[in-house]
């Protein structure tokens, strides 16, 4: 897909209007159109439109696209999309384009796949490729051996930069892409690198290490992937060796892919703090379902145990039912408050910006806060509580339940996730539980303690 | 910080043995301790340090760098922090290094800076950087034209790779870091581009255009900094050309700096999700009670509707208060279950997985796992009623309101984010508040409701 147009406008783009085109061709099998539909469209885009078409739609296309289906869509989809179409795809068809895919694309697209699937692409690779791709699939998922390309140029030490680029210019061998030269010690461990710019803007008899890029980090193979996520958008690395136990390269990782792992991990914390496994659009109801039913069984209990709170005050509802009316608001404004001060909590910590350092002074705001935003909705929900049942005792009780929760909620919103970071399990996942738990819980047993204490 | 050492270990990381000898040096007032430290620590992590400090110890650093502060540090620090340093500062100091910076990293500087002191920082450019940083600051805030660097290498269409790399390799006006070149027509409109890596590997005779990328991409100069990252993102770009309204290329943007863009989005819609503004941990108290009480008064709102719809049926809960007891467990299921859908939606459709060639389907899915899991739940929590309160009937009315709720909660869940964003409300700011509320209305309503009905 070489783009060689002047027209002004990017000729890639997926619009709705390429879509109905799209199901077009598929409903009159035009084989042709479909092509030429494709043929300007990035392939990040056709595996976003096969994922939004049904099931039928997609085995349709995938079936009329035939033997010029782009293998490069594959790396593209999401997992499970991935094995329904590479199902419907050609054993010889695979083998005979394969050889053209990077060695970490074609790590993306069989890691997840069934080991059927899996050995019709390996099968087709040349031995270096197929040496570099198990090397890969050897790495845990998740980690910096997964990411890495193994192709990459590197030099020994001591060369200038007239001896690189005549190096480098005579080299038959060169990945598709590559940014930087590594340059290696004797033992092929990284010792600095220079990036393709500066070596292009200085003279032949300069020295390499002189020109070393500033900013240089290696990551060992096992290294979890967030840490390479963070560490290249932390020191804004294009591209970085990868090194096994005995500190040689084996690969280097290049931003593109740390950005893609940077969204995903973002993704991961926002779906976990709503509760939300690693479900897609494109799940069936039944995997939905399931995925989500924990996390609602978990609240499931920890609403049950405010149930319990608050059948421990059913006397003083039955002789003040105003109680019954207003008690939700005293726990709804502490969840939420919660839920405020632990999503900056969550977030901090996964940007590494709450530390040892800063959090006892974290910890302190946030009761300040809570105690500031607990006064005030104090006097407004006192004064509505007060005039809606005409009882300034009930006013006054709803006002000092919503200070004492509202502490609470900021406090537990940020001690509870710091706890957790601790003690190495995920904030993101755990915190919202045990937050709303304690404002429900406080909540309840504040507002109905309170009144069975003063207006009964 | 050129780094040319062979020692098996990254020299940068941030690690809380240096923040306490870091701590230690400003106590002694050792400055060659200060310096000896940061020799080998980036300068993103040393802005971290500081943002991890107290304003006072953050003076005393300042003060006891003094005129050796590395201004890049700047670049890194989030506005507030940013403001109070520069303050701090000489401005000889400032004029003596701001030549260093990339322009790029100059408007990131300026562009939250006071108008006194963004002009200690323009006064001090030569005028090429002046013209490039203003060019810059005229465009709104978010935008492309502010992500772009303006120093990049462009050529005429119809060179060879051979004049190309001449060219470049005579050039004495290069950027500091590039890795692609891009060729122009002669109105200067962006026509392809070359990577760096390519041409390398290419003969000398060979035609630029026969090499070049095959994801190509410009942006206009106006759009939205969202809508960048999200490109480079998706179409794995390293760097694309910015043009302005009469398509001709007016600067560069590079994907380091598109990466730091995905990053901060995808901390926007968290924190909206959960109603928190733009708050950072290094905001004051009464600041941060500003920000997040808007949210909370919302929220308030949205309760007291839940309690007039509670106050309804005061007299079913005098009659009965197991209900009371019992209500708060719908109302929260529901809650959970709405945001489980609702987060998946705004997520979603920010990656542009959810459009309208999908968005039927994806509601019908939402509506059947909410009627599935609605049903096991109903089941559940049926049983715990009936069985705590020995009343069959409580049980049949809790269970057909928690499957009433959980429909609602899972077509709320999708609907409103999709409906806010057909009328260009950003879904995360505004679709928790909508979803708690008819998730509480209708929970409370359908429980007591059904329970006036049937069991009085």
């Amino acid at each position: 897909m070489v783009e060689n147009n002047t027209s002004q406008e990017t000729t890639f783009e997926l619009t709705s209007g390429l879509a109905e085109s799209v199901l077009w061709a598929i409903q009159t099998e035009d084989k042709n159109h479909l092509q030429e539909l494709f043929r300007d469209i990035h392939e990040a885009d056709i595996a976003d439109l096969l994922e939004q078409f049904d099931a039928e739609t997609r085995t349709a296309l995938v079936t009329l696209w035939g033997h010029d289906f782009d293998l490069e869509v594959l790396s593209e989809l999401e997992e499970k999309i991935r094995d329904e179409i590479v199902s419907l795809l050609n054993p010889t068809q695979i083998a005979s384009a394969v050889g053209d895919l990077e060695s970490d694309d074609i790590v993306d697209i069989v890691e997840d796949l069934e080991t059927e699937q899996q050995d019709v692409f390996l099968g087709a690779l040349e031995e270096t490729d197929l040496a570099a791709v198990q090397m890969s699939l050897q790495c845990p998922e998740d980690t910096a051996g997964r990411l890495m390309q193994r192709k990459f140029v590197m030099l020994p030490e001591g060369w200038t930069v007239g001896q690189a680029i005549d190096h480098i210019r005579s080299s038959d061998n060169l990945p598709e892409e590559f940014y930087h030269i590594l340059v290696v010690s004797p033992r092929i461990e990284p010792v600095y690198q220079v990036s393709l710019g500066r070596l292009m803007a200085s003279n032949r008899e300069v020295e390499l290490n002189t020109i070393a890029d500033e900013d240089f980090k290696t990551f060992p193979v096992l290294e979890d992937q967030h840490e390479v996520a963070y560490a290249f958008n932390q020191y804004h690395l294009i591209s970085a060796p990868v090194v096994d136990e005995n500190n040689r390269v084996v690969g280097v990782i290049t931003i593109d892919d740390a950005m893609v792992v940077l969204d995903e991990e973002a993704e991961e914390d926002l779906m976990r703090l709503a509760g939300v496994g690693d479900e897609s659009l494109t799940d069936r109801v039944f995997g939905i379902a399931r995925q989500r039913f924990p996390w609602l069984l978990i609240n499931l209990g920890t609403a049950v145990l405010a149930s319990i709170v608050i059948s421990q005050f059913t006397e003083t509802i039955e002789a003040i039912v105003a109680l019954a009316v207003l008690m939700p608001i005293v726990a709804s404004m502490g969840g939420n408050a919660g839920t405020q001060s632990l999503t900056v909590a969550v977030r901090a910590l996964a940007t590494k910006d709450l530390t040892g350092l800063n959090s006892g002074r974290v910890i302190k705001r946030e009761i300040w806060v809570g105690l500031i935003n607990g006064i005030i909705f104090a006097l407004i929900i006192g004064g509505i509580g007060f005039f809606w049942f005409g009882d300034a005792n009930l006013g006054m009780v709803l006002g000092l339940a919503m200070i004492v929760n509202m502490v609470v909620a900021g406090l537990s919103g940020i001690v509870i996730p710091v706890a957790l970071e601790k003690i190495k399990v995920d904030p993101a996942v755990a915190s919202s539980v045990f937050v709303t738990t304690v404002t429900d819980v406080i909540g309840f047993f504040a507002f109905l303690g309170l009144a069975a204490a003063v207006l009964l």
